[in-house]
């Protein structure tokens, strides 16, 4: 087998077999086929694309080419949680305790953050004490204790993905919805979920900018899963505007706490309800949907997931009082106040700007050696269609420096005020399973 | 400017400016741009193509990455004559001294082949005493002298195209038309020439398959020619059988010499005419193209093309009694008769199979380091159209070990005879200019 012929074969728009998948990755993992030729083949994918059964392949092979996590220590059945990303993204935060407490095991492994803000294993190390490192032993009991534990993910995980996807990301060929697909499931695979629920972002703040291509790729992600015997679900949500009221690192933690305790922004606590129900429902823990949200709903408002937030802290050496007394997280030294300079409807607050105001501040890595200060970030007091009079405050800045110019800027740039009504916007769009 | 942009340019179907297209020649050239990110590319451009701005721009970066070979010390407008390749093509051998019989100079730098024969390099040193190796004042001498030299390239001509060429054969992005056109004329611009003859070869023996593939390559490197300001013709001429009938090296050479005589085989007789008038019309020494044809085939009776030859080959050293005393030319030890199983019309003769017959006999390299014999080859004694009789013989190898089983039958396979009639292929299809 020549790697030429394949590339070949897919430039023609052929089907390649899984023994030519698999001796692609295999060969690019091992480094005898070189750069070039991958470079050349994600080309042609891109144009002539990939079918089911070769993505599926694809997705297999990336999550066989490094260590591949074996559950089978945990009882039940596992059901993973990713993110496609956005602003003020703390779903993990929520859903996993939430999950967790009706019985769901999440043995979850997470990553840090490049960009706006710190990922999920970044907002935790904000709570006093609280450790990413566990035991493979200790992992599993915790999950058998209280269903759920987080790891920073350890090992060689997917090192096919990760060269490719490096690859990908220099030569033009990262938009492709079969390896932008492959790439987030191989990883999924290989850290031993059975079942698999996703949040698939769409609008100006996320990766996918438009509802087609959010179908897309959803649909894309599940069709892998249902081919590797993953029962896998995807959640369109809403990604126009920042979500919830916090971005940062141990605010956001704060807010999770709120939704946690039943009193959280409306819209947040919707897309949580929603990607738990799917978990709890893919851990047959409820029978469907309704029952399930219903349930939770009622878990939210009696604190029993929020119970579950303070073990699982505790267990991973964190201080657990944040969840009542949310003064122990990190507090900034400034709070500036962004006020609206005319009256009338919210009609946009860009998501990405305001994302990149946050990480000016410090609350998100611009590169992978920079340090993140937990403390600062950004609290919105408006939602787009809210009403606001001159004057009043639409965002707070939370800053361990009082030079703030840069993100006031940015984030008076992104809020756009209306002197029309503004509709609402959808915050779920559609489920594809 | 990043490279990674340009590749995505390309990939949305955008063209890229004389800079960017520069920027990336000079950084793939100095190594500032890797591999990966010129495949990526290349595979962009398959898909995508090149406009003929774009496919002018990169002919002449690739031209000016590295020497540039300067003519101005030979007098008159330099004609070359550039052939796609095929088996039994020995038109330079013929064209250049008929050309510079009637006073067209011609400045010829050839290479050494690799496949079924030598190049016309590795031909003329099949005579004995002939070389290759000219100072450049000689080389310059000679031209202004008797209007012909031929040297083998040196020195470091289009390195861009060398790299780029290399990359797109291990990455399946050979088969893009402009990328063909551009590799072949940025040689041609770097040799120096004003006026360029381009002979397409098209059919089963050549590298374009179908006529439609030959008139678009042919009809790109003419307008690429036009681009810049170098007087261009493409003639497209038949490669569905070997060109004329011999094949291999010293007697590819006693072949020419038939031509030059104004004895050789018809058809190979009619390609040479019709290059060199078109050469001789660009080097305006005729007026017209039949004016051309007309006196270029009486200087072929008269001897006179056949005696500037013989000069050519002295001045470089070699014995020209071969133009009258061919035996003079080396000769094999053994001479195989192929006969044909049974009576009728010849209806194919495979080229490329004939031209792999002679390279097993030795005629050819299979790898750079292969030593070539010249005295070996293969005699057609019949061509496509032509009656035979069972027994008759179809062809005579020439060979330098009595075992020539593969050779033998690589020949008898790739000549079919039918029971019908068969009409005469076509031998010019078409001229561009």
């Amino acid at each position: 087998m020549r790697m030429v012929d394949l590339i070949s074969k897919k430039r023609e728009g052929l089907s390649l077999s899984r023994d030519e998948i698999q001796f692609m990755i295999k060969g690019y993992t091992e480094g005898t086929i070189p750069d070039y030729q991958m470079s050349a083949w994600a080309m042609a994918v891109f144009f002539q694309g990939l079918d089911i059964k070769e993505t599926s392949d694809l997705t297999m092979e990336m999550a066989r080419s490094g260590d591949q996590v074996d559950l089978s220590g945990i009882q039940g059945i596992k059901v993973d949680k990713h993110s496609t990303g956005g602003v003020g993204d703390k779903t993990s935060l929520i859903v996993v305790p939430l999950v967790a407490s009706v019985g769901v095991p999440v043995a979850k492994m997470s990553g840090r953050g490049l960009g706006h803000t710190g990922g999920t294993v970044d907002k935790l190390e904000s709570i006093e004490g609280f450790k990413i490192e566990l035991t493979k032993e200790q992992f599993f009991q915790n999950v058998n204790d209280f269903k759920m534990a987080l790891v920073g993910q350890s090992g060689n995980l997917t090192p096919a993905d990760k060269k490719l996807y490096g690859l990908r990301d220099v030569t033009g060929t990262v938009n492709s919805m079969p390896l932008i697909a492959s790439s987030i499931m191989s990883k999924k695979i290989a850290s031993g979920a059975d079942a698999i629920v996703l949040d698939v972002k769409v609008g100006a703040g996320a990766f996918m900018k438009s509802l087609e291509d959010a179908k897309e790729l959803a649909k894309t992600m599940v069709s892998i899963g249902n081919h590797l015997n993953r029962k896998t679900v995807a959640v369109i949500t809403d990604m126009n505007q920042p979500l919830g009221f916090e971005i940062g690192n141990a605010n956001e933690v704060r807010e999770a706490i709120e939704v946690l305790s039943g009193k959280g922004e409306e819209r947040l606590t919707k897309v949580c309800l929603t990607l738990a129900s799917h978990m709890a429902v893919a851990g047959q823990v409820f029978p469907d949907f309704n029952t399930a949200y219903q349930k939770l709903e009622e878990i939210l408002r009696t604190g029993k997931a929020l119970e579950t937030f303070a073990k699982f802290i505790e267990a991973q050496g964190g201080n657990s009082q944040v969840v009542t007394e949310s003064e122990k997280l990190p507090q900034a030294q400034y709070h500036i106040e962004v006020t609206a300079e005319q009256g009338g409807y919210i009609e946009e607050i860009n998501a990405e700007a305001m994302g990149n105001a946050a990480m000016y501040l410090g609350a998100g890595r611009k590169t992978k050696e920079d340090q993140i200060d937990y403390a600062v970030g950004i609290s919105l007091k408006k939602k787009v269609a809210d009403e606001v009079t001159a004057g009043e405050v639409i965002a707070l800045i939370h800053s361990n420096s009082e030079n703030v110019q840069d993100s006031y800027e940015l984030i008076k740039q992104s809020v756009k005020i209306s002197s029309d009504r503004i509709e609402e916007l959808p915050i779920i769009y559609e489920v594809v399973e």
